[in-house]
């Protein structure tokens, strides 16, 4: 085998700690030598779960570990771009946890610090991680349309929805989330694209919402539950849901309907292969959250992210995709809060209200 | 047992033949006397069926049948609204096929015959049929999100998709059905008046569509597949997806999401109890229209129709509601032509896009 | 249509009273017109919901009912074949619950008086009441077995589950049921002949069972789970579970496992196309007794019943099954007490133990 | 972290090399060290793969590699206890493939062997592999009713069937497998001894068996499909279906019923959470074998197997298990074959049949 991948992971928080987790012990060609976070309680757990390096600094991660080739990008979400750009320009892989930013404008300036590094860095691998894309049943799903099985892919539907978390932790999450399409829809966004093909142009976008269990979120310009539609040119649809008030867990699903048949991803969930029979009826639960759902992506991401790097191998998404979802999100959280539908003209131009 | 109801089924294509069977032998308290038909061949074929009585003209039927009691309506849609009338007028119980008519304006004379003909016929029953209304299932969610079980309804999603059928009868058929939205989603937006409140006032409608396997439909103002959103004032929202284009069959299924918890209707459709272990793997069949759907709520709506002109009791649901669910229709079936969002006030005066 | 056929119930407890309401109001071509009881109240009920004529005595009935035609024996199990077999002698059409009679001598000699009458009566049908063989589902399942779909049926699997009565109703009904392979296995044995053939000879019977639940059957030499095998000569073998204790409700399913594929019935079982998220997980309910599952049978069962009666077509299944089924059952319960397999040889003849 | 365990595997077949590299990029506190195995292709494919040293005489390996401290033995089934015994007196710690042996008495004989150099090797580790202890549903599975959520188990039903394999590979195989009962069901006897406790003690087995789809079976006293049951002391009841004939995939469920309430293993089969709507129904696919379903579970097993040797935890399963699932498996295999039922006094001493 080769070297080892000498990976860093800036943020531990819960979604940090878990992918140190997947590079330290889960990707068998990655070594976990450094990770970082403004909080010492977090860098202690680190150190003490895996002997790694600590910093409290970001930028003296960057400066002191020689022999770091790969970040993974697992901060909050305000620090996403800055740090990316950062490590990108030092000639690192970067692995930038989802979204790139909650803006449009600063995602486009990671792709375009990445594309200006990759002149003097022409094997540098940037992807942002879209757990889905690695996921078993979406690419068994993605296979079989790409084979043709279901004809031509025209209706999309998909969800992400988040079990209640009655503490109050959403309101306050919104502050900086984006809004709920910008934090939740942006996988099915991204699976959109992935379906109908990278190169798809929207024509409109709609949303509305309502805040059915969280009516705090209106500080923050969010919604709890919020249902969105993307036209793209060409005669395809999408159908979004999103929202945080599931009451069994986990429901994140999608359907895709072709002129020649349907492929559906997940719409009977479930946490194992168990069945329960009880005097009230049969019962399965499923996952509580993503990371029960999606842990095994996780863990393929972390695998295929060390292989692109190591052997130069086409990274498994492209950037500008990453942008795009970014700013289709944005576009329907717009939507959602004016209540105004969105069009777009064939070049990707914004066609304004006045006009139509 | 009292008397048996005296019932007529004007129009006898392929509805109007079940509806027939429905009265004829599976309704033990209506006796079938009599069917009208401009078609001579269908009159011979239910005289040869049902040994009953036949009219070409409608007006005849209704003048001659002297113990006439009540009148099915399944003619062709275009002329439910005028049938329904006349027989309203001539004080006999109504149940008319779904919609009433493509307007509303039209569907809201049905009413206004029905409450003018009230004054004179205190008990007299006119139902729109809405066959959901009266499947177990829908009944059985019903009865749950009444009893508080899933907290406040507050989104749903429904959907009614028919088996891909490629001789074109889709196209003829749009030039009168008042496109995809009055069809097919009318029992969707039916099923949203019955779950949210028949009470809700529409915010907003949006929709878009295309046409993937049937570009002919644009020649009616069609398309083959269309989502939908409907806003609720009050917080609630309605998500629709409607179909021309299933592979394995007709795709109805409906979702209600309340604040505590969810209901899902017939989201894993089959056929009955039987799955086939193949070399392809684990497969079952699935019904491949709404009658192999909605059988057993044809007949019940059938024998509960009968008891509630037989006995007085009060009409399975409101013929306001029918009306209500057409102009809802009606107005996603625009906003899917226009592209546009159409708005609403409290009071249901639309909101002039000007003034938007 | 041809006239009614007069039927009369005899014996109108809990099933008693569904038939009567099968054949008075769901068999169009059927007219319920007696029924009898030796419980004055179970009269009084039936008169006033179905108007009929009634009796004490079932010689009575026979005797005084001039018109009638056909016999529905719904009565304790004890008095099936004694009144099966009057009206057979008298001519009558004869529906009979299952079992014929808890001896297999006892059923033969039902057989053997219908084959009798039918010198004079070659028109008369006489069946025992096995409602599975009606089931849609387990007809799809025939239908695709019978055409190849899996290429040999070779292994049967099958059971009969009670929901869990804590009442104690179990050991009381114990005394005259003839143990829980005759009072509820009787349906899987009788749908492995039918499935592998009513010409199916057994090779051996085992069994063995506990009392988990209902200690007190042992007074009657029963108990509340059992499972069997039964060997058929030819390379088939069925493997059976009954039970008392099922929490969730009637679990009854079936697979027949062939060459080339595997046919399933009911494994998922379930009481409509409702699914509801909670808090606890996804849950559905499922019927609590077998009405519930094959209610839609035992209305088919009466309607093709009528028909044969009437129109003289074949009756749906043969008498004899109906007395290999009680042969069968009553190996497995000797077995399941004496502990002992049991075997045959190829005409059927018992092959004593000291043989072996 | 502390050291990684060294680790070699004995037998690089099919299921060797998946156990090697379970160990050598899954088990992040393991390393592969060495394997061995007489067909020199194999070494080189491993030396490949993993750059690890190779032996082709098992002996040489135990000698030469001092730093050896656990065996992994997936060698053929013949050779297992040899190998197992010779690693055991060696002091290294052993997973064993299952079974230990064909014979319950050799595989006494691995036990005995264990038990005796534990005394100088009081932290050894020695296990049977049966991997499904180590799947998340079955453990899922397992607490639940540990925790008493179905009340008492009573009765058990489980299945290992596996996909038809037209090559005749298993008839070849049957030479040295031991037997159906042996080779397929030994996993659900395993289960069976766990969920109803390892100190069951066996009242009576009984089998029966055909060939449906391979007759050559027969030449090695072996079927294709059989089913067996088996009587435990204290009410408890096992029923088993193990066949080579399956035409979707691999079949294996597990279903325990409880005088409280049943949970069900894998019941509906499938490869992951793709569903496929066709024109043909909706369908899914199942995994085409054993390890398609168990994967996960092996690679719990090598973490946990590690984790115990490293750490001195109690193994997972206790070895005596896993002979008295061997002893079970072969009564079974032998009542297949004779027709007899066969059974056993309270202290585990078979019953001559002359006696009963």
């Amino acid at each position: 085998m080769s070297e080892k991948l000498q990976v860093a992971v800036a943020g531990i928080g819960r979604m940090g700690m878990r992918h140190a987790r997947h590079f330290a012990t889960l990707t068998p060609r990655a070594e976990l030598i450094a990770v970082c976070s403004p909080v010492q309680a977090e860098l202690d757990a680190a150190k003490k779960e895996f002997g790694v390096r600590t910093y409290l600094s970001f930028d003296d991660m960057l400066a002191k570990e020689k022999t770091l080739q790969a970040v993974v990008v697992a901060s909050a979400t305000t620090v996403h771009a800055e740090q990316a750009i950062k490590a990108i320009e030092a000639g690192k892989h970067v692995l930038c946890e989802k979204p790139l930013s909650t803006s449009p404008e600063v995602s486009q300036s990671v792709v375009d610090a990445y594309r200006k590094s990759q002149k003097n860095h022409p094997t540098q691998k940037v992807i942002c991680g879209f757990s889905r894309r690695f996921d078993a049943s979406y690419r068994d799903a993605y296979r079989r349309m790409a084979n043709g099985d279901i004809g031509t892919p025209s209706v999309f539907r998909s969800q992400t929805c988040d079990k209640l978390d009655p503490s109050g932790f959403f309101v306050a999450y919104a502050e900086f989330s984006g809004g709920i399409f910008v934090d939740c829809s942006i996988h099915d966004i991204d699976l959109a694209l992935w379906f109908f093909g990278e190169d798809s142009r929207v024509k409109s976008v709609t949303a509305v919402g309502i805040t059915a269990v969280q009516p705090d979120l209106r500080k923050h310009n969010d919604r709890d539950n919020a249902v969105g539609i993307i036209e793209f040119y060409g005669g395809k649809i999408a159908q979004l849901y999103c929202s945080r008030m599931m009451a069994a867990g986990q429901m994140d699903c999608t359907e895709v309907f072709g002129t020649n048949g349907q492929i559906a991803v997940n719409t009977q969930p479930q946490s194992n292969l168990v069945n329960l029979f009880e005097s009230t009826g049969v019962r399965r639960e499923i996952p509580p959250d993503y990371y029960g759902r999606f842990r095994e992506a996780f863990v393929t991401e972390a695998n295929e992210f060390t292989a692109a790097c190591l052997d130069n191998l086409p990274a498994p998404m492209s950037l500008e995709g990453a942008v795009a979802a970014v700013r289709i999100g944005c576009a329907l959280q717009e939507s959602l809060i004016s209540g105004k539908k969105i069009e777009f003209d064939e070049s990707g131009k914004r066609v304004e209200a006045s006009k139509l």
